[in-house]
């Protein structure tokens, strides 16, 4: 679906469709892995695999490992396999956060911790993280397992800073920057990593297209900060305003809070430290962030990732793969889930 | 400490001192890798790191590996990264069932989850697993990798099955020697299996060893199962009974239901599956498991297991690193925590 849009630029609206297609066939496959990576003879782990399964995400890391590894070539039996095992990490992160956060839906279904319970979630996510390294051990893609579990312990280094800043309104924007860092962008960037590693080996693409994963991700959480308080609950699949309510940074609140004036700016960080936010009350953190640029300033901001991102394909010849991960890039920003 | 035994044999009860006293400069070192490990530059990963590293536990698994590693040879740098890594993933796997156990006591010290919360609990197992899999890779222990990768990925499989048949009194035998193979020998075996392979590299010794800890860990588990009914609260540094009164599955039980008359048993299991047992229920499934040779016939097979580990050693030269491990068998069957 390509609409046009009414932002600074002119350009069409980017759907996650459009970026599917020119690895479609290959992303079918990972689908089938998936499928089949899930199969276990314990039969509550068969259950909850086909009611994850259920759940169609947008396999955004994945999609992107593909198209990198296209750009240098034919996709190889191995980038399918580690874009399957890319999101197994990914969703491993998803039972566990869901479990941490009390999410109860998640892409447009209940969640494994809301249909089971928190010692399912916890188990379900140690699963399917130590079935991520047992398959690229049994598939000797030893160099898989060397770059994602680097980025797996920064994701868990990335989580702790998340618990321990919450509730904390001092976090200024460097201490936000590297909790998102890695939190969210260095998994994008390992998938980014690992596409170019299969297709060029070691070396300079590999490295430009890790430090490309890394600003689009950037700009990926940054934006998931803006949904958060801007978003559609009806097309996210879950609600919004809970980063607020769980009393999380993110760089529009950030921002609000160090512009506003002193006093009101006391006023929302008392607020927020009381918990338990109502509905209400939520809506008048919402108010308050956009009042005081916040939304904007963030929308700026993973502007800057995205250019960042943009700029480091430069290198690379211009070909349908190219321009698909620059419209990669455009549909981070302006998505809508 | 050695102290005479009353058993069916005539021997010495081991102590945990005993086994670590052939590798315990390497022990120190392991202990030092741990304490530097730890040290992360998120405060509350510090903080928790320090709260858990004032426990001592046994280093069962550590001491294990070295005395394998040192059977086949001077004790190497890589075999005590190895040891320290192998501690680091059981240390994971505690702070994550203590959390959805509800454990509230570890090794003599309040837990994780109940000095902080569950959502920090998974956060820090999740680190500390994936800690121990960046250390393997930026260490090149790429082998090492493949053996715990194989190890993690089926003591999920086994917490999983062990989450399905709680409150299923209908389990026999064959799906609980699974269970607990997956759940704790594994493990074991694992630490075995790259003591050896660091010493000898690929093959019989290695086969051998990891055949041996597997046995062991059988053993092991089984003793635990025992433990939890007649083992002494104050020794062990956590309550006695709780696998009863959690509903999970044991080997005295198993026998026990399966000894008693259809009606006994019957209420039994009405009993345990109405939950929330008191005292008096849980000191009344004890007595019937003693009644019905529950006790006996799990120490059976716990003899069995140590029989045949013991017989896998008969290959290796006879030195004090082979009789140490020997009484690492005698111990498991003779462990009071």
């Amino acid at each position: 679906m390509i609409e046009k849009t009414g932002g600074t630029r002119a350009r069409y609206r980017v759907a996650v469709a459009d970026l599917q297609r020119p690895v479609q066939e290959d992303l079918n496959r990972v689908q089938e892995e998936l499928a089949r990576f899930f199969v276990c003879d314990v039969e509550l782990i068969n259950t909850i695999s086909k009611h994850m399964l259920r759940s169609h995400g947008k396999r955004f890391r994945p999609t992107l490992l593909l198209l990198v590894n296209k750009l240098g070539g034919p996709v190889s039996h191995k980038a399918i396999l580690s874009a399957t095992i890319v999101e197994l990490v990914h969703t491993a992160t998803l039972v566990h956060d869901d479990s941490i956060d009390r999410s109860f839906m998640r892409r447009g279904l209940p969640t494994v911790n809301s249909v089971w319970n928190d010692q399912t979630s916890v188990i379900m996510g140690d699963y399917l993280y130590s079935k991520a390294f047992f398959l690229l051990v049994e598939n000797g893609l030893m160099e898989v397992v060397q770059i994602l579990a680097r980025a797996t312990h920064r994701m868990s280094i990335g989580e702790m800073l998340e618990i321990e800043k919450t509730l904390d309104f001092g976090v200024g924007e460097d201490a936000y920057n590297r909790l998102i860092q890695d939190k969210t962008a260095v998994l994008i960037s390992a998938a980014c990593e690992i596409g170019a590693y299969l297709a060029w080996g070691e070396g300079r693409e590999q490295r430009l297209l890790s430090d490309f994963g890394l600003n689009l991700g950037m700009a990926f959480q940054i934006m998931d900060d803006i949904l958060d308080i801007e978003g559609d609950a009806d097309v996210m699949g879950k609600s919004t305003g809970s980063d607020l309510r769980d009393g999380k940074i993110t760089l529009p609140l950030i921002h609000a809070l160090r512009s506003a004036p002193d006093g009101v700016a006391d006023r929302i960080r008392r607020r927020m430290r009381g918990g338990d936010l109502d509905a209400r009350a939520a809506a008048e953190i919402v108010s308050f962030t956009a009042e005081y640029g916040g939304l904007e300033y963030a929308r700026h901001r993973a502007r800057g990732y995205a250019d960042r991102a943009i700029e480091l394909l430069d290198d690379f010849e211009d070909n349908t793969l190219r321009a698909t991960l620059r419209d990669a890039v455009e549909y981070v920003l302006d998505r809508r889930r």
